[in-house]
């Protein structure tokens, strides 16, 4: 990593975590500590996770053999669980003041598999309401995805695609199934040479590009994120595809011109639940009355569920993973767009991070030359929660494909 | 048709439908009739429809040459259209009180095309809360169902399949098409030799039969008319399949055991929206916890509307067609279902229909030596009129498939 590229990124508030203060000379657990620990412990028992105290205090008492033990280093930390459970378990990992002893992936797949997903209560269903104005897209954008072009390459594939990958074959590559997602999104959409495509959230352009290029059609690309725009200028330029790509650095609800097809390969997550309505008034404003279908590609769940408030902080402020439903009476519904096609992938989404995460860790010495442990050790549980929660099914990936109600342009049978 | 296989049915209520008296001797048109005539004519002139009167009294001023003509036969008649429309356009046409010169699909799709979908206002929302009881259920599928097979056998396919079929070339047979439909969702359940399926509402049997003999699996399938099961049972002893297909007389609600999948086809549109919690409770308790998979097959819309009301009395009473999001948000998400695939067949009903359509007229003889004319034209409008809503986007087709959220009986990808 090129020192030009270094970042705050998000490493300064990963260490300013509110909380309570490392405790690091801590005296001996005392029956008080036991006391608080007894009835955490005694629920993680059931998924076979062993807790332990900074003195080395266990009160598991399972006959199995613990999944993993996780360590709670200072008295100040196991109040902050009591406190705050879903932020603190990331604000203590991220800090080492929890630490995982065994294998994190298996550990946080026992916790999803032992606590299987269920509707929120109606108090944490008020935090999907959030409004995302203009500004806090671009804020939120910014912070995710400004991280530094060379610290995604490091573990992305070589078309640097942050979304889901497609694996036809289970055994083949990442890149061979990045390159196969974009083949698929294609096929959904019948492309056909002439055609007009908005993208909307178009990360690094490769998308953009691949459709170009495969299937002759033009393309305008809409991304928040300058260092990503910047980047894809670039690649259409080097490509000599420019005249038929064209990337706006902009908010999708800018987009104001008439279109064939409407795509979106992993922005519907940041978008938020209360911007819905207006995702699908520009879907529909963009498309043509005729022969206008699209395609929405996104984190999805099968319950009302807010996203983990520690990944909203740190990771993706702003971000939602939405239901079907939500998608299907908000957005598509009342703009009289129809479902052609649903596909839940969320088992690629599982392989597809268990790639990135391998990456990731075998980079590691050049991400710590640009980044602090704490944002490592951020990005790691990041990564992994993400891969459990899509093997556990705590959330889906969702690709639908729509269309407009008179549509004459669907096509008679699938064929991918 | 045999003798024996004489019914009721319909008929009697057909000629005895509530409205203005016919007035075969009516007078020449008057100003006023005239007068009501006009914003009639107006409204259809964008579709191209010519209305007249008794006397041929015609307002039809577009220079297009109309794609049909509709004679209003009477002065009651007249004012019965004004009154209720959505009712009377069948009632006029099944009694002779309207009389269509041209094609009665290309009419109804210029109307559909014209006044394109939109949801229904909160008035004509209240009609689809109707609570199909037990009761109320065995009378609807009787009155339906029942008009004797010796009926339907004139217009279905050799196996009585009277959903949906799939044309996976669209120049196939309806015979292929239904054998391709029954091999194309059995592929989308990933059945194994040996599991067991339950299916809800299983007409002729032909499907059940089709899974115990291609895919090994056992099916217990349910059914409320008595004619289609003694006629499924039969064919079960016929095949030697009775040890692994049992036929149960009965409502879906009563399903009390366990099995690896379940699967309905061209049921939910019975079952009424204030069923749909108990659709999804019935799912959830015959569903295995870790394998449970299913598929929901049903006529549905893009928008809340209810069904035609000349539909409910005549044809289907207590039908209604919902939108997916009505499904995904009352029958799977509330029971931690996950929905995997979503199809939306919708030409394929319009080619489908048109089969039916055609193999009707021809065995019209036959249809006439036990039903009487208004019978004919009630099932000539319903036949026509749904392929139409098929064609022009009113009414859609989807197939849902679906499993437990943590289920692991997920395949990697789609093979259909």
């Amino acid at each position: 990593m090129h020192s030009s590229h270094q970042h705050a990124g998000p490493t300064g508030s990963v260490i300013g975590a509110k909380g309570w203060p490392a405790d690091p000379g801590a005296s001996r657990a005392t029956v008080l500590d036991r006391w608080l620990l007894a009835p955490v412990q005694r629920a993680l028992e059931a998924a076979s996770v062993r807790l332990a105290l900074w003195d080395g205090t266990s009160l598991y008492r399972s006959l199995a053999p613990p999944v993993a033990t996780v360590e709670i280093r200072d008295r100040g930390m196991l109040f902050g669980l009591l406190r705050n459970r879903e932020l603190m378990v990331g604000e203590g990992y991220s800090t080492g003041r929890l630490k995982v002893e065994g294998d994190l992936v298996a550990l946080l797949e026992a916790i999803y598999r032992t606590f299987p997903p269920r509707a929120a209560g109606w108090l944490s269903r008020l935090s999907t309401w959030r409004r995302n104005t203009l500004d806090r897209s671009r804020h939120d954008i910014h912070h995710h995805y400004d991280l530094g072009n060379d610290f995604y390459r490091l573990w992305l594939d070589g078309e640097m695609q942050y979304t889901c990958a497609y694996f036809s074959d289970p055994d083949m590559t990442l890149e061979e199934a990045q390159i196969a997602k974009m083949r698929h999104v294609c096929r959904k959409l019948s492309l056909r040479p002439g055609e007009r495509v908005v993208e909307a959230g178009c990360g690094w352009g490769s998308f953009a590009l691949y459709m170009a290029r495969h299937y002759g059609v033009s393309v305008t690309a809409y991304n928040l994120s300058r260092e990503q725009i910047g980047y894809a200028r670039q690649r259409a330029r080097a490509a000599g595809l420019s005249d038929r790509v064209t990337f706006v650095e902009d908010d999708y609800r800018t987009i104001n011109d008439r279109f064939d097809v409407f795509v979106s390969v992993g922005m519907l997550e940041h978008v938020g639940l209360a911007q819905f309505p207006v995702m699908g008034e520009v879907i529909d404003r963009a498309l043509d009355p005729q022969r206008g279908r699209g395609l929405l590609h996104f984190i999805g769940r099968d319950f009302v569920y807010p996203l983990n408030p520690w990944i909203r902080k740190r990771i993706f402020p702003g971000g939602y993973p939405p239901t079907l439903t939500q998608v299907t009476s908000r957005v598509l519904e009342p703009y009289g767009l129809s479902v052609l096609d649903v596909e839940n992938l969320r088992p690629h989404y599982a392989r597809t991070l268990q790639h990135w995460r391998s990456r990731f860790e075998a980079g590691l010495d050049r991400v710590h030359s640009a980044f602090d442990e704490p944002f490592v050790r951020t990005w790691r549980l990041y990564l992994a929660g993400s891969q459990a929660a899509f093997t556990t099914g705590w959330m889906q990936l969702f690709q639908v494909v729509f269309a407009r109600s008179q549509s004459s342009a669907i096509p008679w049978i699938r064929r991918t």
